[in-house]
């Protein structure tokens, strides 16, 4: 096991009709910038819960952020929080309306020219403070309200980047899985896949003997697989939707991922088809993710195999057949609740992605837990990916 | 699922050489209290590598706290701490010196007239705060290095009694899994079993319909049934080690009991079994343990069930003796690892006991998921115990 440090002071609260807890969570002397996406949490009750929570408070509305959050409206939010003099963020919506929150509160007081540097990873870009931030959790996906991360898109540019910062951990995380209820199926598996793709990310890498992560991270692999179906069959059944919602915060929420190696390729190049085509986010994950475990094989057998068993129940064949079953089943599996697994499916081909594989070479990015995916390894899985 | 809160902000730093941390986790202004046990940490290098770590720093050692921590010794360090004017207190040792630090941070700063009203759990004793604490913890068992509670005993009064806030958490736990090589064998055994049922206190109660949190029990209990045979046979194995710490921190961190029912019967009834006869807390936990689960197959059946399925593996039988192989596996397991399960080991009969029962009858208990086991039911339990 590699050393680690884990320190995650996000305040869970979690359950059905827990967004009355706001007050107990949100000084009353704060001034709060409401963020929200296109309107779903007003349709469905959730803005009205909030407001209700939240009476006698002073709050200004920033509504309008967009699924991969734009950096330009981002900076729309800051300019609100400097003119407002606001110092408490509230995300009521998915993982893009928090990203977005996180780096709101991260750029309101960054200290150089322009926030998109530490987005980009330009190494002299340090974050140095936040302003306080909360959410209210509707959509299970990106783990976002358990942890350190955000990504943000710009795409006047065609740049869709992932930055974290110990400085925008959530002061909490309200999750009621009964705010998910009216979502659309599609966010639903988007969720799911995102879901179990965090887990692989951590999981499926090379073995340093930590037999208690990959416990839990095949936990989270069984839950997806037995409560993905029961959501699309019974979709107001409360506990899988509090099953599913706690899974994809425990997913990545750092537990898993600490003391073993991680890989993240898969979500490196989904980001690019992201930026270059628009694609949902997981749809993305679902057509990379079993091409980087073709690709990657050999370098990943062990813990292959160890999948193999434990999520898939293969245990009756030799190595090749065996590993083979183990990335069928994956695809198998996100086929059947509805999410395709091939660029084709969505008419495209690996040519229509050359550019994705140009951006990566001009970055010069080593992806994988071995740092041996370069660009020309991007451009093989893409063609496995076709 | 049942709604919850989780929060829990312990930084844990884990792995070889991470003492040396020290300093970066402990202001270069604080006075510091440094508690420890009976020398063992002199006799391994523990406490040289502490002081080289807090060159520097002002520090008033505190020796001397023993296995199950005294409130009498707990009180000469709290008047320590006020004579010295200390503010931060450093635990080096195991879960005894770890609960006594945690006890004395409370009474330090505590405004009522004796720290033991709220140990004793007298509803009117309000713990409202804590001086800042940390730990170098040598010995995985009681995972209080990352949460609220503190186990302290009065053998003046024959009570040995648990209470619990979030003002103890400590800021901070350094897990170095080297420390724990030169623990005796005994000390080790003792926490295997102690982690095994924090897990199953959490775990084998009634379904709830979270299955995310019993594959996070069952990855500990499964990691501890694999590991714990390699740390005897093979002591000096660093990941075996490592293994073993991070199971017993996680066991009883707070995550795997979100959610989800708790039990405790079995550390209650120990408790009152080691103020009474001295056992070790483990050593007692290990005779309870299978005598609760027999006394409550009825009520704990499904979850009985389902441990036998995905811990031990049995799925052939009916099932009355599924359960009944489920028990003996556990009683198995235990023996296996040099552990004892019954009164009669310790030349103890129900009878010698009987003192046990009349406590938990005065105190009125009532415990249990259900609680369903009154000072009867402790009595019945401790005749499957004989």
């Amino acid at each position: 096991m590699f050393n680690f440090t884990f320190h995650n002071p996000v305040k869970i609260v979690f359950g059905k009709d827990t967004i009355k807890e706001l007050p107990n969570l949100i000084d009353p002397d704060e001034k709060i910038l409401l963020l929200y996406g296109q309107g779903s949490i007003k349709r469905y009750g959730v803005y009205d819960q909030v407001l209700k929570a939240l009476k006698g408070y002073k709050i200004v509305e920033f509504p309008g952020v967009e699924a991969n959050p734009e950096y330009e409206t981002c900076m729309k939010a800051v300019e609100v929080v400097h003119k407002e003099k606001i110092n408490f963020l509230l995300s009521v919506g998915g993982g893009s309306v928090l990203d977005a929150t996180k780096f709101v509160a991260a750029a309101a007081v960054y200290d150089g020219k322009d926030p998109w540097d530490f987005v980009a990873g330009n190494p002299k870009a340090k974050i140095k403070g936040a302003l306080p931030l909360g959410d209210v959790l509707t959509l299970p996906a990106t783990g976002s309200e358990m942890n350190t991360n955000s990504v943000i898109s710009r795409a006047s540019i065609g740049e869709k980047r992932a930055f974290s910062s110990s400085y925008i951990y959530p002061r909490f995380s309200i999750l009621d899985p009964m705010t998910t209820m009216t979502l659309p199926e599609r966010q639903m598996i988007n969720g799911i896949v995102d879901t179990f793709v965090h887990v692989m990310e951590q999981y499926l890498t090379y073995d340093v003997y930590a037999p208690l992560q990959d416990r839990f991270a095949e936990g989270i692999l069984l839950t997806l697989v037995q409560e993905a179906p029961k959501v699309i069959k019974d979709p107001k059944n409360y506990n899988v939707r509090a099953n599913l919602m706690w899974a994809s915060t425990l997913a990545l929420n750092g537990l898993i991922g600490k003391g073993v190696p991680g890989d993240w390729a898969t979500h490196m190049i989904g980001h690019e088809l992201t930026a270059l085509h628009g694609l949902d986010h997981a749809q993305t994950l679902a057509i990379v993710l079993p091409a980087v475990l073709k690709h990657q094989k050999e370098q990943k057998v062990t813990k292959l195999m160890k999948y193999a068993r434990n999520v898939w129940g293969v245990t009756d064949k030799a190595e090749p057949e065996t590993i083979n079953a183990a990335i069928n089943r994956t695809v198998t599996f996100f086929n059947s609740i509805g999410m395709p697994t091939q660029l084709s499916d969505y008419k495209l081909t690996p040519k229509d992605c050359q550019p994705c594989v140009e951006k990566l070479k001009k970055r010069g990015s080593k992806l994988g837990e071995h740092e041996n995916i370069t660009y020309k390894e991007v451009a093989e899985i893409l063609e496995l990916a076709a």
